[in-house]
């Protein structure tokens, strides 16, 4: 399994995305391909070509984080993020993980892999792992800014399929963000989503509102690709306080109790909810609904976050996620309008 | 100056709201009128009757939390929601205080009070105090699910006034909350508020992502309710899953320590950080653009809270807020569509 790794994009471009990518490389049974500058790959990843199963492939273009993705996409094509998607359309690479522009990387899946057949609008699924137990997945986390409802029922079935063959849950319950429990709450777009929900098939167990996301109610939260986005980064700057606050009470804390050399956050059993929490370890999430997998990461991945994003792509391709969407026949559906 | 309370709105009432309300009338300089049932809050108050500026309002009737607001307004005229929103109306009382039925609060101000004139839709403001510096407000934080571009501009318009005032800010800095700060970013909502908001007056800069909320960038963010409500609440469960591990975590380590005796949130500083997570402490949001001060405190309000708000709500009386709106001339903007 080659994953193909875009060198060039996000805010720690190139030394973390191939630091994360020399230590995928190192810890999961899979082939990296590098794709940016060779000349600078080169110097970073020279001494790996041989020893692990690694390779670099030219890119000589980079799509920066503020171009409009369609323009950026069809004016750049040796930029890293197309030259990617690409090697995906032609099988020569299994997924592509990326940290660039993530407007960039929808519209270059779309234009290069297209969507699966039947499906509206792709969307993002990403795992929310702030409990400590099974994540849950947030669908849509940020493709589609203004959605219909039809859209939402297509994300909460894609969310299903997603999530059953990677967490191995057999009927995941379904839930809509709202801003009420009832199903009389909620703004047109999610009153009218609930009703079309209720006659799927779907395990749909109604609304769940703000406070309950890290609760364990829910194993797909459905939602639009703005608010998505939103209460994704709201958790993740709400996080960052967090980190901030108790490393800063930390310092001194240790000086007073004498507790040197210890790490205040281990010692208070908080690191693995801090590190659920960092978006500097956090996985990337999914573009659900294209013919290929895509693996969208934080702009601001380090190397960890690089590969935890490599280990989410491999598993993703291992469960075959494209095909079980396939399979799903949504061009029978009939929520289309 | 008097306050009325609801005496029956809120999970905890009355017990709570009733203590919440004893607790304001011993630090504030303000009258309390507890609205709710008399035989019942003669037995929880009556000896406070006479020693603190405490009196109770008849009022037999309770709207329950998942009652259809407009329907629940009508049916029941002797509610304390309705009881305590005439009470306001009628000159009787400078302020409304209610733990109780979001919706039925806003649908009675709307009856009773009305909206001041040329407003198209009132809002809730609410503080998020989640950074040590000055808070932030959230306008709309849940009163329009649904809303136009107009309506944002009014919202930061209200935001405004409310925030030069109560915080003394002479020019507060307005950021629209989307899903990137570009103007371009943002759904069709949010892309039309934008071009509005930059043509006005008002010191607007630009938008705002999800992980900037906690950052000290803006003193009003605008949002629609929808989005606002689950914003809020999504801060709200983070912080109780937080204050949970941390308390969890705090009685293995002050055991292990041999630190018995000390609250581990206050040795770490982080107490006053956890007072601005916790809805138990939280002030409540203040309805902006109706005829009358109406403050909605949190569902799960108790006496802490509630002091808080009725706190709030004397402020808000002090700085004239509704007078204040109304010199904004809000019929002759032109933002009307």
């Amino acid at each position: 399994m080659i994953i193909a790794i875009d060198a060039a994009g996000g805010e720690y471009a190139p030394h973390e995305i191939v630091k994360g990518a020399i230590k995928a490389a190192q810890e999961y049974d899979v082939d990296i391909a590098l794709v940016g500058s060779k000349a600078i790959l080169h110097v970073l990843a020279g001494r790996y070509l041989n020893k692990l199963n690694l390779s670099i492939i030219e890119a000589n273009q980079v799509i920066e984080p503020h171009e409009p993705p369609l323009k950026a996409v069809r004016s750049k094509p040796n930029s890293s993020i197309v030259v990617g998607i690409n090697l995906v359309r032609d099988g020569k690479a299994s997924a592509f993980v990326s940290a660039g522009n993530t407007g960039a990387v929808l519209c270059a899946s779309l234009l290069s892999l297209g969507k699966i057949k039947g499906i509206e609008r792709p969307a993002l699924g990403s795992f929310l792992d702030i409990t400590p137990s099974t994540p849950t997945l947030l669908i849509d986390a940020g493709a589609n800014a203004d959605c219909r409802p039809s859209y939402l029922v297509q994300f909460a079935r894609l969310g299903t399929t997603y999530v059953k063959h990677l967490l191995d849950i057999s009927s995941p319950r379904i839930r809509l963000l709202s801003n009420g429990e009832e199903e009389t709450k909620g703004n047109r777009l999610i009153q009218e989503s609930y009703s079309l929900l209720k006659k799927t098939d779907l395990n749909f167990m109604g609304s769940i509102e703000g406070q309950d996301i890290s609760k364990t109610t829910a194993d797909v939260i459905v939602t639009d690709g703005f608010t998505g986005n939103i209460v994704l980064k709201t958790i993740e700057g709400l996080g960052d306080t967090f980190i901030g606050l108790v490393r800063q009470v930390g310092h001194v804390f240790s000086a007073a109790y004498h507790l040197q050399g210890r790490t205040l956050l281990r010692d208070l059993g908080l690191g693995s909810w801090v590190r659920r929490v960092d978006y500097r370890e956090y996985g990337g999430a999914c573009l659900l609904g294209v013919n290929g997998n895509v693996i969208v990461a934080h702009g601001r991945s380090q190397a960890k976050a690089i590969s935890n994003a490599i280990g989410l792509a491999k598993q993703t391709v291992e469960q075959d996620i494209c095909q079980m969407i396939r399979e799903e026949n949504y061009e029978q559906t009939d929520y289309h309008r």
